[in-house]
């Protein structure tokens, strides 16, 4: 092990466990559930595409684009909100 | 099952799956773990502290505060920078 004078601040910032530190004082929790894959709105190469299941919504922290099922299907497949909501219906509809 | 034409947009919206739908497009992963918990430094009664555990960093969305082990000993312990930096390689040094 590392004798205390050998252990820099930033050794310390990065190596010493956040988790157990901060656990001591307060219950913590698993949080909500994302998923992540390469946006198809831009290029990409660093999956910068959220999705939150929970919350049904995308985000891309590379191009902004945003929205719920039915602004990725008109994003995706070039239709306007009145083809989407109409594309959507008939899929899970039936 | 809902018939399309009774499907309202907000329906769609909420209540088709949006990993689904994006997964006939791209690959989705499972992003980065977080954790959460409620704020020890503002009254939080809504988990606004985030940590991730592969960042080792802390963030509270409710007061702003931030920062990683040494910040968080910091204010926690109400130490100086120097003072956290010697409490946390004391304990995790040894």
């Amino acid at each position: 092990m590392f004798a205390a004078y050998t252990m820099s601040p930033e050794f310390i910032q990065t190596q010493t466990d956040i988790t157990r530190i901060i656990s001591r004082h307060l219950k913590l929790e698993e949080g909500r559930r994302i998923l992540k894959g390469n946006c198809p709105f831009h290029a990409d190469h660093s999956d910068s595409l959220m999705v939150s299941p929970v919350k049904n919504i995308f985000k891309c922290f590379g191009c902004g684009k945003e929205g719920g099922p039915i602004e990725f299907v008109m994003a995706m497949e070039n239709m306007s909100y009145d083809e989407a909501v109409k594309s959507l219906a008939l899929e899970f509809g039936v």
